[in-house]
């Protein structure tokens, strides 16, 4: 079994929650006027959020198949149980975007970003356990300092929430930005 | 003609049936409380399990698909034939979702996930027949145990959907956990 | 450029268009009864035979696609032509689906199958003027009886529903058997 | 890393947005008149409009891509910014197709075709850098007259719907013309 009917099916799954989440972000009807931009400014900026969440998770995605020379079983299961979380976030998304000074739609949002995380980590140590001493996986996962960092903010968001969902908001923010703003290393470590 | 397209074309349809459902889980506007997650829980479990049962055709099209040599118009309208029956599953799943009690949801579900099973067996008759005595697909057909399992199973809960939905229920988790828990003898055959 | 990229694309688009028409199939809410799908007869029905014509449409769309070497920017705006008119039908086969028996919707319908058929004569003619007298796909646009028989088939569809919706909705259903129906003839040229 | 997935991913994004607009042409239900067609005018038009923007955006990605040697970070999130604006065009389009004189939500409808034209920008400065002095992107950028003049025209579409918005739909459409109609030199450059 090949990977690439793997990334194809997870590309679609990734394309269809990354942009079914604009069904969500309506402008009102019948009110042509700025205030009815300003209205959606919640939905939009959760919409906005999301979609870098969800770019970040497939750019990862990216980079994690290539490190994976065989596909099995586990693995197609483990990736449908990444797709599964991930498919979430349009829900909780649109929960968010009502209102972002919300205690438990924030804390929701956080775990909905969380629960792919933990995924993703379980789909790891399975190829990594399968891949034996010489992992390339592990090397790669080793080195993600950046995909670490966000498990850990996820958390932190998760906790927040319930003390002042403002703090979890400027986390989601700068987990985002730390993901958006370029990094020299990176790029050469992609080179 | 390959099989390329066509595997293109099943794995959208794939990845957007999967995906669409979540479009049926709305957390409840302006409730901003636990309760309003715990108001959706039949249609997150509705969801949850039919992302499993098509995560199950999704990953036996897969298999399928590889014993397929030679690709003409029966095999093209069989597929479309399984696809259609698949697309189905969101209606019946949004139906489900409202109330797991129900003797005709619950029913119908059941139906909606038996199709293609009916459909999966057609378009693999139709492929034996043309790859003769020394078919690749009848052998891997041969050995699949949870697929013949799985449309006894689907027959079964509907059956007992008009005595008791809730044995439906278990019947669907049960034959959800049947493919999810991972099996050794499984792997060995996909390594 | 290349074929496979213009494919994907086309795949993508069919895949979705085939897809989304099911959100139109809603069985009504907090009706749990074998009448509440009843309910939807004209929906489903509307339904299934429209995934029928956009499947004869993809399942052309491969071959055609087959007899194209060069890719050039009247095929590109060529084949986007075809998938708007296509994009369309999700709309007209809700309008259908209210009621099979309403001379405006079922002349409608009608009118977006004809607008592809004619979209994709308009493709053809510019392919095979590009391709100059050896042609492959004038070749195979020749033989193409079940295409020609179907545009006929669908301007009769759209003249007889002013007469009778009826007469009309037989020619719709006849037009996707003589499709579904198996044909040795095309299964020898598909060999 | 290679380009394939990039452009499977974008495909999908591509023909998602293209096609989820049609959701919002909903002929009025229980009214099978030709008024009732009539009155999706406005949704129909903009519809149809902005399946041809989103046509021009598609095939313009197809011919930057085949440029791009080298698939890195900051492309990767270059892609994403892009798809992201695009991602807002059935928004935009929902709100012009309700009333076309309208100020505000046409110069909306402008900018959401004007911010897809400057991520493009800033996603080719930043490859042309990468690619050092004989940049392949430099040499197709240059050339492409239809590109710059369609920001332009985006650029005085926002600023005259202030004035007068049928100016901005003439604009609007006039800008669509000038990448449907044919041109033999785009031909002999595709060639």
């Amino acid at each position: 079994m090949t990977r690439t009917r793997l990334e194809a099916f997870s590309d679609g799954v990734f394309a269809i929650v990354i942009t079914i989440m604009i069904l969500e972000v309506k402008i009102p009807p019948n009110h042509p006027t700025w205030e009815a931009l300003w209205d959606i400014k919640g939905e939009f900026g959760a919409y906005a959020m999301s979609f870098v969440f969800l770019g970040i998770y497939w750019v990862n995605h990216h980079h994690f198949m290539h490190a994976v020379d065989r596909v099995n079983g586990a693995i197609l299961w483990g990736n449908l149980n990444l797709l599964f979380w991930l498919s979430l976030v349009p829900a909780t998304t649109a929960w968010l975007g009502e209102d972002f000074t919300q205690k438990i739609p924030t804390a929701v949002y956080g775990l909905s970003l969380l629960m792919p995380a933990l995924a993703w980590t379980l789909m790891s140590l399975t190829i990594i356990r399968a891949q034996g001493p010489n992992s390339k996986l592990r090397a790669i996962i080793g080195r993600d300092l950046k995909g670490k960092m966000s498990g850990l903010l996820y958390v932190l968001a998760v906790a927040f929430a319930f003390l002042n969902p403002i703090i979890s908001d400027v986390i989601f923010v700068g987990t985002a930005l730390m993901w958006i703003v370029p990094d020299r290393r990176i790029e050469k470590h992609l080179g």
